[in-house]
Parts: structure tokens; C-alpha cells; sequence
């Protein structure tokens, strides 16, 4: 088994994507919020002024979507050219799916995972204050398509 | 239920903490990536000349500490004092737990639970080549002491 | 007349604050967007599905309050310890008002002013698909208080 | 009315830009900083020392191109392959103009703005110690050419 | 003699490469840093725990090699497409070289020597408390390939 | 032989400050770029419009001394609060000195160091287009005072 991020020795690299070529690519990943009923019902029946609550971690999720090559140390640096950034309220917390595309060299799974991760703690960040139990959970890529590996689907548990 | 982070509208903010004292303030956070027995067994014997996987995820996670700010827009700038960021391989996978302390106005549970969400994504993003099943599950925040609100244990399931 | 941020021969410099001491200070800052009547009645009426068009220009702008250090070359790194966006739709566009606090060493006048400038950059932004005419326009400093100079507002045109 | 960065039910998303090709594309904005008849003589007369002044805000102005998808959180992360800055002192202050290029996918519009923003923000750091009357007005984009839009100039007031 | 990154009147720009063509570049870098018997003792004999001292070093100047752009103020935005960095004890304390490819418009130079700086900064970092003789010396571009300038390689002294 | 880095098995940490006191700390670093002749005299004399150059790189350094946390993976948060660049043309190049002063937690020895060695990556990233013999050595920290372990200079060669 070998490890692409790592040369024979162990040591940490960059891959070298020069010889890839730039096309479209696309990946979803996705994750969950877990909280307390109180506070999925505060975020369904509005009792809650939620507001920007659902805007903000969006935001953040979009935003984390570039900010890979600076949290991954071995992340390349690559064109972001389509974000979306999607939460919905569940029975047991919120639920988040991260859609990212490229036309640039390398896949962009790691894009959408961060953004999953990224809106996670924002929500985690917003909620932490009235109730201690929330939790992330469940964050894996979903889907990938183009690129030299094809198209992909989790198989869902 | 009122949400710190929203005005009485709903409106985003970042909540006021001048009137806080600096105090020493501690906080722990741990979670879980889950992969495959190949990649378990693979980290375990050193079959895969592991190298710097382990020391890349704690650098990424320690990193991540001082990005908080920079991920979630409603954090504030606080001076990060101390973090340790440990990983464990166990049957499953990797077990990540991260503490940071502080000597400034506000708690460190977001800067410790980042810490893990990013060592878990740089986890992932090592594994994913080799093993498409990697999650990143169970990021919690486990414990925290200092501060107004004073010292808590995350009750273990 | 000097310039603090240069020295005797004109050299920027960032300035020396060691000797000041932490206390509370605040300042707040205003600015328009001034767009068609056309996006205005859009965003009044909520013909358009406005969203989440002030809510991300809101954390913009918070988030930005954060990045002064980053942008401002001679700026200080300081705790950013509270602060609020505000935006308004009017007649002739969006005013936009920003407050800052800290407890730290310096003045927080340029945090304020950036959240603003930003703040209505991310308007533009999305704004500026529809309305060629869009413009930034009078973004001041409006109020401060705290700090050695003490308290000033001022003066309305 | 359809705002480009926002789905159907407006929330927030960053534009699919996948199916647009590089090319080369030019934006320019204007924007001024203005102050008092004792800064604007100052800066002219060099009776101040302004040495840096102009250099500072300059660079700063340059940087700030590149952190625009840092900044406005639907920005896309894009190549900047070429900026210029220019101040010139008028009598009523500072008139900031910036054209960027880049030979990627998305026009350059709102480095170009953020530029004069951030140069603006960086002239008034530097003034306001001396003058706070200063402030920004009239920053706008005032051409565009390349894409799939074409090109296109502002009439001027 | 003309400094590229400056007009005709010595204002600083960011060279305009809109018109280059993207190709395979690749740059090399060296640099030492130098420190007393006793360290190299240390970090040779495995006497200190020297464990993630390397491990830090590299990926500190792998990161690097992403952040020119943000380092350097007239650098462009560039697609970085692989990166090594190696450190390797020498008599005298740790040779450091950096190799960088890019499929960009622009060469990679600075990206390598600044991963050779930084790298050196983190070794610096972690020696200081034991060797305050420490020093970082000889970084220099020893290669590159690629581009219109075609391939060249440093004279060794 | 112990770094402090790094704990009892080797593993990188960020070190525990919170024990520490805010006092007034300083330190200087030193560094130099080594040119050609041809170099040395277009920038003495004027026969190159220099211009900027020595302002973007002072610029450069000064904003480097706020990047340390970003740059260096196991640096602590630090309230930057005084930064001096100077650059001066030698004989055989770039003499460069940095010197930070902060009212914070920890030492700024790494602060002023990082000034010195992205000043000075600056030059050479205006120069290496005319001069390809550019190098960049002897950076190292000169004096320190404040904190626990006291004043400090560095014995000359």
C-alpha cells in the first residue's frame, strides 16, 4: 500500500499534477450536525429568531471551499469555480451537502469535504452555547465525477 | 432559546467580550476517522512507510487553531497560547484529540474542536487514495475549564 | 505636519504602541451603496428572492473586521472583541454601519471603516450582474470612543 | 430580477463558472479619498515627509487584488496575472485608479474595485491621525473589456 | 537596467503576463541553516527526541510554497502543481532544498526559494532555545526549467 | 538536550504560554541580499528609477512580522505592536534590520527574523530578472530584550 502523498521514505509531498490536465470535475460530500431536540425544534418553528443562522454557515462552508491549499499543507492550489453550499433541518440536528466544481487540474473532493466540515463547526459555533450534547458527524465524500479516476458513487449504509 | 451569536432580529453578530476578563481557559475536543482494516493494519505494521502521515495531520491540526478567526466569521481574535494535538490508531481508524489553552477574554472549545475537524480532513485527504470508505465521525467537544462558566466533562456515551 | 506611520525621513513604519494600555474602546463607521431604482424596489418588495444578500454582505463585513492586519500593511494585530453590521436598504441603495469594540492597545477606526468598505464590496458583487451604475460612496469614520484621544463624533453634513 | 449569486429560493451560492474559457480580461475602477486642504497640501508640497505614502498604499492596493476571494465570500478563486495601482494627489485629495488582467475565467471587475478600496483604506489609515475629515467616495468599476459580456465603458458623470 | 516589477517612473506593478502561455515550469532552491556542534550532535545521534523537527520543517516550507502570493506584494496568483522540499543534517546544521513544478504562466522561482526560507525559519524556530548562534544562510535558486527564459543552472562556487 | 517544540516522544506542540506575563519585548534581526556590481550601482546611483523597491520590500517585511503564526506552524498568536524595517545599500548588495516590539506573552525574536528573510525574498523577487547571482544569507536574530530569560546581543564576527 502506498500513500501518493509520501515518497519512499515517508516524507511529505506535493503530488506533481503537471502531466493532468485541466477539465471539469465535481464533488459532493456530506455531514451532520447533531443537537439537542430543543434545539432543532427552536430551528424549525422559527421560536428562535434563526435568521442568519442557516446564511452564516453557508457562508462559511462556501468560503472554506478556498481555503484548502492553506488549511491541507499537501492540498494544491486550484481554481474553486462552483460552490454550493446546501443545510437542511432534520429530526436530530442539521444536515449538510457540499457540491464544489473545477475546470482546473485535480479533483475536488477535499473542497467539498472541508465545506461540509467548515459549516459543520459553524453551526457547532452558533449552537455550542445552548446546548453542550452538538456534535459533527457522519462527513464523507458522497460523489465524484470527471477527471482520470471517472465518476463515483458512495454506496449509501 | 436565544442564540448569542443573533441580535434580537436575527442578524449575525460577533458578540461583545470586552467586558470579559483574560483567565486562563482550556478546552478538549476529540473525533474519529474511520477507515478501512487495510489502511489500519497498513498505519500499524509499517507496511506503508507511514512517515510523516501522523505528523502532518498534528501540524495541520495545530495550524487550524490559529485559522479560527479566519474559518468562522463570527469568531473572535484570540490569542492561541498552547495546543497539543495527539493521534491515535486504533481498529477503526484514528482517534484525534486536540487541547488549547489561552490566557485571553474568551474559550477555546471552537479552536480545540477545529483543531481536530482539520487533522481529521488532512487524515482523510492522505487516505482517500487508498481507501474511499475514510469518514471523519464523532467531533465533540469533550471538556472544558476557566472562564465564567467555569470547568465541564462531556458525559462519555 | 507628520504622519505617524513614517518616520523622519519618510519611511513607513509600524508604530510603536507598547506603552499604551489595554481598555475598552469602540468606533463605528457608515458608508452607501448606491444602485438603481430598479434593485432597490427588488430588494424592498422582495420581488427578487433577496435572501441571502444582506446576510452575506453582514459577514463579510464582520469577517473582515478581523482582516485589517492582513490588508492594511502599518496595522497592528489586535483583539477584535465585539462587533455588528448593520445594513439599511434606502431610497437610492444600501447605507451600511459598522461598530467595533476591543479591549486591546490601539483604536479600532479602521476595523470599523474596513467592515464597511468590504461590506459594500460584497454588495457590488452581487449586485453588479444587474446594475452597472453600482457605487461605493461615502464610507467614514462616523464615532469612536475609549483610548487617549477620547470620545469623538462627528460632525453630520 | 435574478441575482446571479443566489438559487431560486436566494440562498447563497458561488456561480458555476465550469463552462466558461479562459480569456483575456481587463477591468478598471476609480475611487478617491478625500481630505483636507492642509493633507492635500502637505502631500503635494512635500512639506511633509510623505516618502512612503503613496508607495505604501500602492502595494497595498496591489495585494489586495489577490485577496479578493478572501474577502467576498462568492468571489472564485481566479488567477491575477497582472495589476496596476496609480494615486495621484488632486486638490481635494487622493484619486485612486487600478485595471487588473488575467487570461482566466471570470472577469476581474471586483479586484480591480477592491483595490481602489483597499489602497482608499490604506490612505486614510495613514491620514486620519492628522485629519479626520478624511474619507471615501466614488469608487466604482469604470471599464471592462474581454469575456463573454464584451466590453464596455462607464459614461462619466 | 529595468526592474520588471516597476514602471517608468519606479512605481511598483504587477508584471502583466496575460500574454505568457501556461507550460510545465519547474524551479529548484537551496539554502542552509547553520548551528553548533552540539545541535547537529543532537538532531544526528537521535540523543534529542528529535522526531517531528524534520517533519515541521518541511511541511512549514511545502505551505510556504503556496503563500508567495500572499509574502510577496507584485507576485502573482499561481497555480503551485507539485512540491518537494528536503532536509538533509549536514556537519555544520541543515541543508534545505526545494523543488516546485507548475502547468501556470509564470515561473516558480520565488515559490521554491521562499519554501527554502520558510523551511529554514521552522528549523530556526525549533533550535533557538538550545543555539542562539543559529543562522539561515546561502539561499539561492540553484535551477529552473521551462518558460520562455528556457532551463539554467546555477554555477556551484 | 531538550527542544521545546517538541514533547517527551517527539511529537510537535505548540507551547504552553499561558503561565507567562504581558511585558514590552524586543528584538532585532539581521540579514543581507548579496547582488552584482551592476546591481549595486543602478540602485546607488539612480540610473535605475529604484523608486519602489526599497519600499515594496520594507512593506513586505513589515507585513511578514504579522504572518509568523501562519508561516510557522507551532508559533503562538502575538499582539505585533511595533515593527521597524530598514533596508540600506552596501557594497555588496541589501543590508536589512529588522526590529519588532510587542507588549504580549512571547518573545518576537522569530517575528523580526521572518521581517528579514521576506524583505529580503522581496528584493530578489525584484532583481532576480536582472541578476540571477542573487543570494540571500547571515539572517540571523542580533538582540533581544524583555521576558523571563532577559537582554541579550549577539557577539559579532
Amino acid at each position: 500500500m502506498q500513500f501518493t502523498h509520501l515518497d519512499d521514505e515517508g516524507a511529505a509531498r506535493m503530488v506533481d499534477v503537471t502531466a493532468k490536465q485541466p477539465s471539469v470535475r465535481q464533488a459532493t460530500a456530506q455531514g451532520s450536525v447533531t443537537c439537542s431536540a430543543e434545539v432543532v425544534e427552536a430551528l424549525r418553528t422559527g421560536a428562535v429568531p434563526k435568521g442568519d443562522v442557516l446564511a452564516v454557515a453557508r457562508v462559511a462552508g462556501i468560503a472554506a471551499t478556498k481555503k484548502v491549499p492553506d488549511l491541507l499543507p499537501l492540498a494544491h492550489v486550484i481554481g474553486v469555480h462552483g460552490a454550493v453550499v446546501d443545510l437542511a433541518i432534520t429530526d436530530t440536528g442539521v444536515e449538510i451537502t457540499a457540491t464544489v466544481r473545477t475546470a482546473d487540474r485535480t479533483g475536488v473532493e477535499m473542497e467539498a469535504l472541508t465545506a461540509v466540515a467548515v459549516a459543520a463547526l459553524a453551526v457547532v459555533d452558533m449552537v455550542k452555547g445552548v446546548d453542550r450534547s452538538v456534535a459533527i458527524t457522519q462527513c464523507r465524500i458522497t460523489a465524484k465525477s470527471g477527471g482520470r479516476s471517472g465518476d463515483w458513487v458512495r454506496d449509501q449504509p
